[in-house]
C-alpha cells in the first residue's frame, strides 16, 4: 500500500505513459488475467475479507452494513465475471470522435486518450476496488484508489492480486495502487495533487463528495446524490404510477437512483392516494407528509423535501400543477433522476424539456438510471454534474480527446 | 453594471431557465437584433471606448495595448459581423448526441442542453465582450462577464446595447450581464457561486487562469496558455521546417497558439540553424538557447524553456532523439499545441501518440490551432485541460446533455 500520495501519483504517471500506448489486446489480456487471479487466490481474499467484517462487527456495523462488506466465493467470482465483461466491451482510446479535411487541405482528427492518472475515492464495499481498476484500466488510465478504512484488509488482498497479475502480463503493477485508508491526509492530498492527478472521482455519502468538490484543485467528477422524483400528473394511469412508484421507493432504497419524494397533482391526489397510502404502508414505507392529506404520515419538514433517505421513507406533497412540480424539484432535485408519470404528450414534453437532470423520465421508474441498464456494459459512477460527463459513466467517460492534425508544410 | 454577484447571478438564472426553452429562431433573431444595434449605435460605443482609450494612455499603456483596447466603426463593424455569423451556425441546444431503444424497450436519448449560467473572466480586448455574450446565447446560456477594468467603460457601453436589443427581442436582458470590473471581489464571489454559476471559462493570462483554476469552487474550463514547441525531425524536410517555424513564431507572437520553443534533432542541427538563425535574427526574433551551439543567441535558463513568452523571444535546444523531444515537452510544455516537422511516417505516429496536448501537429504550423481555422465558426476560447474540452472550444463545448427516458410503465 503507498503511504505517500505524491510518491504514489509519480509513479502513476509512468504506468499511465505506458498504458496510454498499450494496445486494447494487452489490456484485455490483462483484465482476463486478473479476473483468473481472483478466482485462484479466493481464499486469499476471503480471508482478508473476514479481518474486515470481524473489526466491523466488533465496531457495531449494521447487518445491512456488514453484508454489503462481506465477500464470499460467489461474490469474488462475479467481481471476476466483471472485469471479463470489461474485457469486452469496445476500447474507447483512438475512436475518432470526429474528423474531417479543411479547406486548405489540413487534416484533422479529434481522437480519445486517456485521461492518464484517476484518482477514485470510495467507502465501504470492496467490489468497488475491483470494478474501478477494471474500468481504468481498460480506458488506459492508472488508477489511484482510496478506499474505506473498514474494507482496508479486503482492498489490500485485492490490490495485490491485480497488481501481480499486471506484472505477469508485462503490464506496469503501479497502474493500480492503494492508497493510505487510515489517514484522513491521503484524501487531501490527493485533492492537491493538481498536475500528477487527472481526475478525481469521489464516490459515497453526500458529505465526502462536498468535501471533495469544494477543497480540490484536482478536476473532480461529482456523483451520485440523488433526491429523486416521482410526479404523478393529472393525465397519469394511476396504476402505472402505483407500479412505478413502489419500484423506485422499495426495489432497492439504498441506491442514488431509488425515488426519494411523490408529488401528486391535485385533480388526481384524492383518487391516486386512496390505493397508495395503504400500498406504501404495507411495503413498509413510512411517508413524510401532510397529515391531514396523506392519512397515517409522518408531519413534514422542508428538510425532509431536500434529504436523500436512502431508507423505506418517502417524502410527499400535492401540487396544483406541473409547473409547481418542476419548480418543487428545482428547489429540491439534486439533478440526478427524475420522472413524470403521464399519458398527456404536452406533460411529457414540457416536464422532459423543463426539468434540469442527469436522466428525464417518462413512464419509467427512476431506477433505470444506471450504466449496466442503459447498456454501457459497465459503470463508474453516475455523474450529477454538467461539466465532463451526466448521467451514468462508461468507459468514454473516463477518456478526454487530442487533435490530430496532419499537413504537408502548411502555414498562415 | 450588476455590482452583486449573487444579485446577478440568481437573475441569471432566471433568464437561463427562459433561455433553455427559447427555440433557434428566436435566438438567431435576436442575435441578428444585437449586430444591427451595434452598428446603429456605434457613435455611444466609441465614445465610450475612448474614455478608456484615453484613461490607457494616462496609465502609461503601450501602444499595442492600445491598439488591443481601441474601437474603431470598422471594428465594430467586424464585431456585429461575428455575431451575425453565429447566427448561422447550427444551434447545439436539442441535438441528440446517441439514442438507442433498449433491450426491455425503453427508449433512450441523450440531449444537447445549455450549461445554464456561464461565468466568463476576462481581459483587456472589448470584442470579447460580444463574441461570449453572442456564443452563450447561441447555446441557450445565460452570460455573466467579468471584464477588465481598463475596458470598463467599453463594456458598459456594448453590454447595454445587447441588453436593449435583447430585451426589444422579447427575451430577458438579464441573459447578459456585466459584473464589477473594478473590485477582486466580484472575481472572487464568481468563483464561489457554486450552485447559481454552472461554468466558470477564464481568459488572460497565466496568473488569471491559475488564480481561477485553484480557487473556484465552480467547475472551471481552463484556458489558453500555450508553451508550444516545434520539433524539427532527423527526417524533416528542412525548408519547411523554416518556414513553420517562421510562421509559426512571427505571424502573431501575442496569442497562445504562438510558438515559444524550438527543439532541433542533433542529426540535422548543422544544416538547419545555419539558415534557421539567421531567418529568425531577420525576423527579429531573440533566440534564448546555449551560445555554444546557436551563434548569437542569449544564454537559456530552465526559466526560460518553461516560458510562454507572447513576444518575438524563442527558447531553443539541440536533442538527441525524438524521445528527448517528447520528454522535454512533457516536461515544459502546457498541454497546449505540439508541432513535428518529419517526412517520417514512423516519426509522426510516435509524436502524435506520444506527446499529451489538446492538438498535435504533424507538418504544419501552430498557429491552426483555433475553432475558425478548424472550422467551428466561432470560439469561446482555447481549452488545456482534459475534463469536458479540450482544444478549441465552440458552441457544443458550452453545452451538457441530458438523458431523456421514455417507456410505458417499466419498472426493474
Amino acid at each position: 500500500m503507498a503511504h505517500d500520495v505524491r510518491t504514489a501519483a509519480l509513479a502513476a504517471r509512468e504506468a499511465a505513459d505506458i498504458l496510454a500506448l498499450t494496445t486494447r489486446a494487452a489490456k484485455d489480456a490483462a483484465l482476463v488475467a486478473m479476473a483468473g487471479a481472483l478466482v485462484a487466490r479466493t481464499p486469499e481474499i476471503v480471508k482478508a475479507n473476514d479481518e474486515d467484517v470481524a473489526r466491523g462487527r466488533v465496531a457495531g456495523f449494521s447487518e445491512a452494513l456488514l453484508d454489503r462488506l462481506a465477500l464470499t466465493e460467489a461474490r469474488v467470482g462475479a467481481i471476476a465475471a466483471g472485469l471479463r465483461q470489461v474485457a469486452g466491451l469496445p476500447d474507447p482510446v483512438g475512436e475518432v470522435v470526429r474528423g474531417s479535411t479543411l479547406p486548405n487541405g489540413l487534416e484533422l482528427r479529434q481522437v480519445r486518450v486517456p485521461f492518464g492518472v484517476v484518482g477514485i475515492i470510495y467507502e465501504a464495499r470492496p467490489n468497488v476496488t475491483v470494478d474501478a481498476a477494471g474500468l481504468c484500466l481498460k480506458s488506459g488510465n492508472a488508477a489511484l484508489l482510496r478506499g474505506s478504512s473498514s474494507a482496508r484488509s479486503s482492498n489490500a488482498a485485492l490490490v495485490e492480486v491485480l497488481r501481480d497479475a499486471l506484472a505477469a502480463q508485462g503490464l506496469p503493477a503501479d497502474a493500480v495502487q492503494l492508497l493510505d485508508a487510515e489517514s484522513r491526509e491521503s484524501v487531501h492530498e490527493l485533492m492537491r495533487a493538481r498536475g500528477l492527478v487527472d481526475v478525481l472521482i469521489p464516490r459515497g455519502g453526500a458529505d465526502l463528495i462536498r468535501t471533495v468538490v469544494e477543497g480540490s484543485t484536482v478536476p473532480v467528477i461529482e456523483t451520485g446524490v440523488g433526491n429523486c422524483h416521482i410526479y404523478v400528473d393529472a393525465d397519469a394511469d394511476l396504476d402505472m404510477a402505483l407500479r412505478i412508484l413502489l419500484n423506485a421507493k422499495t426495489q432497492r432504497p439504498s441506491v442514488c437512483n431509488a425515488a426519494e419524494s411523490l408529488l401528486v397533482h391535485a385533480a388526481v391526489a384524492e383518487e391516486f392516494l386512496a390505493k397508495a397510502l395503504p400500498a406504501l404502508a404495507d411495503a413498509g414505507v413510512t411517508v413524510h407528509a401532510d397529515p391531514a392529506v396523506f392519512a397515517g404520515a409522518v408531519a413534514v419538514t422542508d428538510e425532509d423535501f431536500g434529504t436523500e433517505y436512502l431508507s423505506l421513507d418517502l417524502s410527499a406533497a400535492v401540487v396544483d400543477s406541473l409547473d409547481a412540480a418542476v419548480r418543487h424539484i428545482k428547489v429540491y432535485g439534486t439533478g440526478h433522476s427524475e420522472a413524470i408519470i403521464t399519458r398527456s404528450q404536452a406533460a411529457a414534453r414540457a416536464f422532459t424539456a423543463r426539468v434540469d437532470a442527469a436522466a428525464v423520465l417518462v413512464n419509467a421508474s427512476t431506477r433505470f438510471t444506471d450504466g449496466e441498464e442503459f447498456g454501457f456494459g459497465a459503470e463508474i459512477g453516475i455523474s450529477t454534474q454538467k461539466l465532463h460527463a451526466r448521467g451514468p459513466m462508461g468507459l468514454p467517460e473516463l477518456t478526454s480527446t487530442k487533435y490530430v492534425v496532419t499537413g504537408d508544410g502548411h502555414i498562415r
